[in-house]
């Protein structure tokens, strides 16, 4: 049994793998670096798995260790909020391929003793899900009460119940879809050309010299655009000036807008590898949940006991709302009991990490009902 | 009397200047490439201006010297077309800040005789508009009998109702906008940011050496994606795999969808000029008619005698339905007569280029309206 009281340790574990990936290849050793919030029952049943974004990492409920910034859902959480690690043993894994602890491209290959860099093996979001079973089978939890992610780690929810659907008693997917539409498949190619565009990639091993920030940044700033809604930039930036009172006729930052979204670029250099940003979106771009199961989602769900609850939010148009639909009519065909919600937010896809009280009373009441 | 039988001459002019910018600065001299199609009448009465959209020319209805691609608006002009150059005079004008042949930061500044690169000035929509009127006070042409333009020629149509209010019978304005707002400004200054971080950029004094291809070819490929559809883009591409049965699990462009765009980015850099790139998308993202008129759209047509056609496109996110909206209630405040239709098409921004017969319906039903 594992019984962590220290809220937020920080943990890695190297699993003897191999671990076979989608693309037929087998990888070893497998290290993954996880949090772990409250305390394993002695049934083992209060075992909940949150999945984290494209960007995102282990540090659910506790601060990063570089930023130091809080935890990036602790709205969500933590003792008394809807996920309650007073009461459930609460896990979050970098997934495989980023840059947080676990196997990525920047990680050191054993056998060469230098960084993978572009021969680290192109991953699936299955790939991401078999290895959090292994970290699972290392803690000794067998059975997960409930998976939770939002964005790519809603894929991983849906993954998991597909994959594993003995292991799961119940999954949320916010804001999510179950593949990964051909607007979604160009954005990432813009931000994975951007990157590689960028002379400082140098076909990916540039761990000993300088890494190609400024490709990354531009990848970066396209995507975040796609995480906000029009009339959420509209209400927080408009066409409002930076910071004088004229525009300049120049090409510096005339617009709060653009000075925004060269902070964001930016500030993503600091936290995030590169190469990790190549595979992981290679990863969601693969991510057809139908394709794996011969082409209809509904089989991906066949028998399944998992409850399920599904929600978007209105103003999401990176995974809108008929994408969740799609999931719902699905598990429904499944015969997989489903509730789904679409809520109101300004915010678009962002909204699953921001204030929005109605998402914390849904996963709350579902994490209840699951008592 | 500019009589100029032979279809689709291409021709230059420098006008004498100065220019007078928004900028403050005053430019000259100003030389615009413009092409001319139909004869202009005895009394001048049948001058029709078409305005082009970021990355267009005056190629408008006979080909491009350079790709030998026919004209971008040969569905709409042309004997017997909507707008009929066996009736009418008309001209479409390579913008100011292009690189088509009109006086842009790749033109050699004779007072260097280098080109001017950054040391072009920063220009507006109202700017390119002030610069056609002083071509057409050269051709002899004084009261437009229209000015038709879509996108970014759909703001500078409204630029000379507003601007030249006594010059324009009748203005068509095709999946526009009064103004940038900050979305749009987001998606400009990515493409400028991925132009600016290729060090071939070299702060835009590029032109005795290589050209930053490759980031202009990602800013191409980002605003590429705001010109079409989320369904449009399923419905071409959807998932479907790039010249193989499956995922080749590595980094080459596996989906249709990642070709079609890397194919659109290079092939724009072979036609266009980075420094054009950055100087137009800024003019756009300055573009704000109602705050050039005391923060009051109506107020910029106030008193006008111009009629106005404004057309939408239901699946237009780039300039959605709305924005043509509150153009249209500013002229109804205005009392300007006005009409309005928003059409149903799959292509999104890119409809007002493409097939689609109501347009042409509805710009033949108002230029035959106004004989």
């Amino acid at each position: 049994m594992i019984d962590d009281q220290r809220f937020g340790l920080a943990r890695r574990v190297t699993l003897p793998g191999p671990l076979r990936l989608d693309s037929g290849a087998a990888f070893a050793p497998v290290e993954i670096a996880y949090e772990t919030y409250g305390t394993l029952a002695a049934d083992r049943g209060n075992a909940v798995l949150v999945c984290h974004a494209l960007t995102g990492d282990q540090h659910l409920a506790s601060a990063h260790p570089r930023t130091g910034k809080p935890g990036w859902w602790t709205r969500m959480v933590g003792p008394g909020r809807p996920i309650d690690t007073g009461r459930d043993f609460v896990v979050c894994a970098n997934v495989l391929g980023s840059c947080m602890g676990s196997s990525g491209p920047a990680s050191v290959d054993p056998a060469t003793g230098r960084p993978y860099a572009m021969a680290f093996p192109v991953i699936t979001i299955r790939d991401m899900v078999r290895a959090q079973a292994m970290l699972l089978d290392h803690l000794g939890v067998g059975t997960l009460r409930a998976v939770v992610g939002g964005s790519m780690g809603g894929m991983q929810a849906l993954s998991w119940a597909a994959t594993f659907p003995d292991r799961v008693r119940a999954a949320v997917v916010i804001a999510s879809t179950a593949r990964h539409t051909a607007q979604n498949i160009a954005f990432h190619e813009v931000g994975r050309q951007a990157v590689m565009a960028d002379p400082n990639w140098r076909e990916g091993d540039y761990y000993a010299a300088s890494a190609p920030a400024a490709g990354l940044a531009v990848a970066r700033m396209a995507a975040h655009i796609t995480y906000l809604s029009e009339a959420g930039l509209t209400e927080k930036f408009g066409r409002r000036l930076q910071g004088r009172d004229a525009k300049s006729f120049g090409f510096d930052a005339d617009f709060q807008v653009e000075s925004y979204l060269r902070h964001q670029g930016m500030a993503f250099t600091d936290r995030f590898d590169a190469n990790s940003y190549l595979y992981i979106t290679r990863a969601m771009d693969y991510f057809d949940l139908a394709e794996e199961h011969g082409g209809l989602l509904a089989n991906a769900f066949r028998g399944t006991r998992t409850r399920f609850a599904i929600v978007s939010f209105d103003t999401d148009w990176l995974y809108p709302t008929a994408e969740s639909r799609a999931v719902v009519q699905a598990l429904h065909a499944a015969g997989a009991p489903a509730s789904f919600v679409e809520l109101s937010s300004p915010f678009g896809h962002d909204a699953f990490l921001l204030d929005v009280p109605a998402l914390d009373r849904i996963v709350a009441g579902f994490m209840e009902a699951g008592r």
